[in-house]
């Protein structure tokens, strides 16, 4: 095998997660263990650095800050959300081929994996020899071929963690709360709300996820049945909940009118919140009834991760060197699991596996109504949130007897 | 001092905080110590509990499950919204009375103050021997007398922490972010979204509390500079913002019309995120604009919470019992501060010098345009949220020169 002497070229796109920074940091000290190498540099702002020759040299960065930064949420190099075409793919390689560049590595979602597989072709068009991995991330964890993505488990022990505190709140002063989270498509990190459940009625009692259609109906009648059950009725929706008919229920629910008048966005605001809870108002006549939309506070909190997500996002970025230097091969990382509770393992698919598709929750993790999930879910979810989610407890005294109102 | 014999009731009201359970335990426990005291009694859902005889038998709780508890964020005695009135409390010293209740601890905020000021006065007019001591607790932190409240360290963690999440993530894909912040009339919560500034461009770069009238032409014209010179912007508000007529701006930008469309409510939901997002795009055409309003994330969230502001929880709790057993007198348990950084002391001051009053910020901790904080806010802050606080990072690697940009 020759060896392929040239740069390393790290970037990463898309939306950022707790541990993405990890993945970059893998990538940057494996690659220093390779003599071939002959610089890594990274693109400030993803695919858009590479266009505008926007650079760092991750070569001339301390280990010790790599740390800290692999230990800082979110794109460490900084992100964008352009989606490359042909024409775009054509200036990255151009710029590439300037800097020698024969290493690229970009961490990021389904679009980003298009974008490695078209600057891939465009190489190999060209007889320009550059091996270009993609790297998973997302905290959707919606990524074809992975069982799970690296970003997932720390947005999912934020879901978790912000329901065993609302689980505590509502039951101190008792209504119906709706806790909107994020995923148009997938409902993984929505359904993660349920590891939040300690005691038997805690909840959220009710789960909704993109993969079933949402019934306003059907809605009202479950919160209605738990309300009367409990006392109080905590629920879980994915932002892009939608009818039978796929209209996202935030439009249908907005109105033709509504939308006229405010000119709200679809996403990104409290709206769908707040419109569920008209519904429910309107519609059971309870009173205290809340929202909370988690928007942007879920994506990148700070001091709350899952370390077994740290250290997989970690082994994704090194595995990608790994699988460039030594088997001088293309591909996308992915994870598998071989064992359920708990291992992992990491593969190299092809490009087209991954790019532009969409994984879906499967069947079985999604209860019959299409109002909560499964023991199978919990099975999946549980060990990815890591060893340090916190635990609720409730005092255990006994009632005193009545006096005045025996 | 003859002693006064008889059962302890301790019990909590409004809303709930991350550290309202060590108050809770510090009676409890501290209660224990004294030969006096016959039974404790927690009363379930605060006065209400009371009025309803709804007690449980604090005597017959673990140490350990104790402790537990005073770990678990939120009202583990369960809460109530009910303000009582003179009858009520009559209805309240009725069932004490029955039950041979002789110290009385109220854990709450200035409505919860002025109900023990009432049960207090009812006592004494029947010449019924009852101490009545409240007990500070408020993420608000707006209560008089208190350098500051018990609750408020550990909210202000979470406020600064998914600030600095807000930062990187802010940084990652720029635009311009509103923050909604908890504060009817206090704007301590949202100003301590300050602390999560490390670098010299870090946000929140403007602030607005309640205690400055909000004008959006000066909103515009700060969100217009901040944008122009760091190509994003990063806002804290506090959903009490009002204009300089006093209405809050969540009503005068939803305008009449949009009230009577829309029917929504005036809190608990992302309006006012949304209201002034729109603002800004209108005014502005700036983009990307986006809003999260923290609402119920930002009270019990799970997992995070200032240790400093723990143990103070726990020190109100344990001062109380030792107030009413060692010098058999009522009153309202403050925390003073001595020592800027750090020490606290504890005093009972008369109940109506906290009941029913609210405390405001200091002017020296706003700056003089009303959009900020200044130092002395920062430095009397800063050691509330404790040492856990984590910290972020950034890249220090040097610019690559560009070669066919050049």
């Amino acid at each position: 095998m020759s060896r392929l002497v040239g740069k390393v070229l790290v970037a990463q796109g898309g939306g950022p997660t707790p541990v993405i920074n990890q993945s970059i940091v893998g990538v940057a000290l494996e690659a220093r263990k390779f003599s071939q190498v002959t610089s890594i540099y990274g693109a400030v702002h993803g695919v858009r650095g590479i266009i505008e020759e926007n650079f760092v040299d991750l070569t001339r960065e301390t280990t010790h800050n790599l740390q800290q930064v692999a230990d800082t949420p979110s794109s460490g190099l900084l992100s964008t959300r352009d989606k490359p075409d042909e024409e775009y793919c054509a200036r990255m390689f151009k710029v590439m081929q300037a800097h020698d560049i024969r290493y690229f590595f970009y961490v990021g979602g389904n679009d980003s994996s298009d974008t490695v597989r078209i600057v891939n072709e465009q190489a190999k068009a060209a007889n320009y020899e550059l091996r270009a991995i993609h790297i998973p991330k997302t905290i959707d964890n919606d990524l074809m071929e992975n069982d799970h993505c690296p970003g997932f488990g720390s947005a999912a022990c934020y879901v978790a963690q912000a329901f065993m505190g609302v689980n505590l709140d509502n039951r101190a002063l008792q209504g119906v709360y709706v806790g909107v989270v994020m995923g148009r498509h997938a409902g993984f990190l929505t359904a993660s709300s349920s590891l939040a459940r300690k005691y038997v009625d805690d909840g959220p009692h009710l789960i909704y996820v993109p993969e079933r259609h949402f019934i306003v109906e059907n809605f009202l009648a479950d919160v209605d049945r738990v309300y009367k059950k409990h006392g109080l009725c905590t629920i879980a929706v994915s932002e892009g909940i939608s009818d039978a008919d796929g209209v996202p229920m935030i439009s249908r629910l907005m109105g033709e009118e509504r939308d006229s008048h405010g000119n709200l966005q679809l996403s990104g605001t409290g709206a769908l919140g707040d419109l569920l809870v008209q519904e429910i108002k309107k519609g059971l006549g309870i009173k205290r009834v809340r929202s909370d939309t988690f928007g942007y506070l879920q994506r990148c909190f700070m001091g709350v991760r899952s370390e077994r997500d740290a250290h997989e996002a970690r082994e994704v970025g090194e595995k990608a060197v790994q699988y460039a230097m030594w088997d001088n091969v293309d591909g996308s990382v992915v994870i598998r699991r071989p064992v359920l509770n708990y291992s992992v393992d990491y593969e190299l698919v092809p490009l087209e596996a991954v790019a532009g598709k969409t994984r879906h929750m499967p069947d079985d993790f999604i209860n019959a109504e299409g109002n909560g999930v499964t023991e199978a879910f919990h099975h999946y979810c549980r060990p990815l949130l890591g060893s340090a989610l916190p635990e609720s407890h409730r005092l255990r005294a006994p009632s005193v007897p009545k006096i005045l109102h025996k």
